[in-house]
């Protein structure tokens, strides 16, 4: 079938996905909400025709957003997950057995409920009793919760419209008052290749605001470039001086991207990324 | 201007690039060569409309080819490149002053005609007075070559047509026997994500005639997925155990991706890829 | 939504539309069916990826192809339609009350099947009863009848794979003996302006066969060029001096193209058509 | 060579050309400029990336918006063309000795410029002596001219921007006060398929300003639909009455589209056209 789902990457460059089946198609308060077969990727889910995920490629965006955070941080008893309405995230939270309480705040009901309907993949998540779900806006969240969390994880679409005000210094003070005294943050936070300025503000920002901060970085085939950056930052425990491989062993079979040499190799940063962030 | 150059890079995955210019079509003896101006990724060079190369990201996969093996071998002095007509792999050999030859054999006396006239940036490479180059089918060129070179590179196409036979057992034993009795070889092996099963059958080939044999990683925007193999294959340097930083120190600040600590993650492989090879 | 199925009109050329909605999709023993929403032209129906009719502007085609053999005729009692499994152009045709018989004979059942369950506007010609349905090879049902039809409509997809037999001399020959002596025949016969060289042939044949050969044209967005060509192949009836604007006089607020002046007009030729088929 | 052209006919609809080489781009004051070598019909001239024209189908569109009033005004000796930069308007208009003087209005030099450069095939129009040549803003010169012209051609671009002011009754008006009191006027009026709003409403803002107006259609392949529309208003002569076919006898053999008997179809209208200027 000459069917096809594009990406407008960025205005001079798009990527383009044979289509088998269009499974649904909605507008919700926020967005457009799209989910397709592909057939390269499997299914794919869209937010207002940007990729979120694919259900060949998940595994990498969510076990890397996760993963790394959760094998420093000794005690990581309550989390907090911004985003991620898709279910993904906190799929690879659960496998962390020291992981006490998980509170999704996902600013568009809807993403959660096309999830659960049409990506089991990932809306696997929701089934643990750990988790609860608030929907609300996630600034809002934070602003209202001081030293609350181990853990805090921005998963969010592109910073465009509502999901904008997320990649501030402004914001990211209030996400380090949310943290306890040795809290960590993670946040996706795009691609290098094409948007170095932007990757090189939001460091800049973090450091003003946390003491120890570092990109890394995943492969990602279905976002832009292919190279996906992350922001590590945190009060007091090291991504590598910290890691404990312990922590991903009872279900290190399981995974398909993360291992503790792969979480050390993300943070050695191309020359081009670290002369951005330095 | 609405002009797209679109790769099919699969039957169900297309990269657009919007086209500014389009700066040279010919048609040689073996393949449409062609050369465009895009936007986003300015210069770029085709091979039967595959991209060969771009102006912004080329640094990845010549670096990435190029000082992996050169930073462990301890005397690099005799260098063969099969393919790399562009000439942007030679570049960065030559940045090496232990090196003291660089034989590069093409098969399309084209594809260095318009690297010269169209593509500077990788052209330089033919400037220097160590090169060599030999209008000549590698695989014969490799087969009368016997205990010659100290590396050897595999700079080449997609496996297809005339440059299936590189990606053979058969062939990986001429390299062998052309290398010298501590040579190590460098190959491309393309994009895991998509390619599984062709990535596990070309190590299960290396591992056959080479002792030491380990994919190794690189982001590549332009490249489908944007994840890139290479295969490391060597009779007796080690591709962590012998690295020794000082043989890239002199040129460190030039470099745009390849660092020691970038080398060593290089071959920490996700899980995925691990699975794949061994 | 940024998705789109596109027609490969010709291997240098093709026409998008934006797609809302993918309906339905399946294969049959004999091609690819695919139902569509689109933005642009409403429901879609393609064979193979070829569009068939949209419910925009599929009027033009089901008008044209009928009520011009149908003005010309003053008592079309027995008619055959081969191929037309969308049910479109008996729909047409059932306005005639002249009319007695309408046999339809479509190759492929998946034809009717998919067009009962999702294109009502042109499948609600299936409802008369009138019609009667044979799933068989159109050449082959042809052969067995002879001196039968007053007028015999080859509703039929592009000269290709099966239904390429449809546009040879051999298959004129058969229709010409199945029609009365009295006997009409209409065709689709593609483009002129990018398939000048079919044409040519397909009028030449027809000629070798049928006393009175005339092309006609109609505008159908949809259709490569927009300009449509049907044969119009007679043993008696002129296709102008027999004209009769009275036999759609009944119906003729009904219609969306047709008029008596449109059904000439369709045979004054533009130059380079007249001078491709004498 | 998989390279390019789209033209976005509507947000919903896109046409692609297969392109061999780009000519030339550039800007003007007034849009952007490009002219391409396609594979399916030649040489392609854009502005703003709308589709003017291409080598293979101009002839349609320029005999079409000139002979047909030529064939019914008993002599034409002054006309106006406002825009038609390319020339291939005038090259059609030239072919008729009773023309004493042709004046051509085009808003942007480069249009004129680059068509000279590389469209010789429309631009041989500019050698004939009796052509003269204004870069003006066709409005402003119409409303400065009275009870001059013949015939007035208006061969805009689509009612966008600098041209949209060609479609209002104002400016018919002037066009009217331009005329002889037995002038007529041609102008280009898109496309009834999909822009049968705006039709309706340039021929009812025509009817209030000339006594006999019709639109009358040709089939252009490469602009949107196939369907071409042209609105014919005159103040004496009529568009069937009094065509004269001996106008264009002298060169009838050089023509590829226009024909009497064409002339006279064209303005039989398919019914839902006729309905829309009713």
């Amino acid at each position: 079938m000459n069917l096809w789902f594009t990406e407008n990457q960025t205005d001079n460059l798009r990527l383009s996905f044979r289509v088998k089946n269009l499974v649904e198609f909605r507008k919700s308060k926020f967005q457009t909400l799209a989910v397709y077969d592909t057939v390269e990727y499997g299914r794919l889910f869209t937010l207002d025709d940007f990729v979120m995920l694919t259900e060949k490629d998940e595994f990498v965006y969510h076990e890397m957003i996760s993963h790394i955070a959760l094998s420093c941080h000794p005690k990581p008893e309550n989390i907090l997950v911004i985003g991620g309405g898709d279910g993904g995230t906190i799929r690879e939270i659960e496998r962390h057995s020291r992981v006490k309480n998980i509170t999704l705040v996902e600013i568009d009901r809807e993403v959660v409920e096309i999830s659960k309907k049409h990506l089991p993949f990932v809306a696997c998540g929701f089934d643990d009793e750990r988790v609860s779900v608030i929907i609300d806006d996630g600034i809002e969240y934070i602003k209202n919760h001081k030293n609350k969390f181990d853990i805090i994880f921005i998963d969010s679409t592109d910073p465009v419209a509502f999901a904008e005000g997320l990649f501030h210094t402004d914001f990211y003070k209030f996400v380090f008052d949310a943290l306890k005294k040795d809290g960590i943050m993670v946040a996706q936070t795009e691609y290098p290749f094409l948007k170095g300025d932007f990757i090189k503000e939001v460091f800049s920002s973090l450091k003003q605001v946390f003491p120890i901060v570092s990109p890394y970085l995943a492969f990602i085939p279905t976002y832009p470039t292919g190279m996906w950056s992350f922001a590590f930052a945190s009060k007091k425990y090291h991504y590598i001086n910290d890691l404990n491989p312990e922590f991903t062993k009872d279900f290190a079979e399981k995974l398909k991207y993360y291992t503790p040499e792969v979480h050390k190799a993300a943070f050695a940063l191309p020359k081009f990324v670290k002369d951005l962030i330095e």
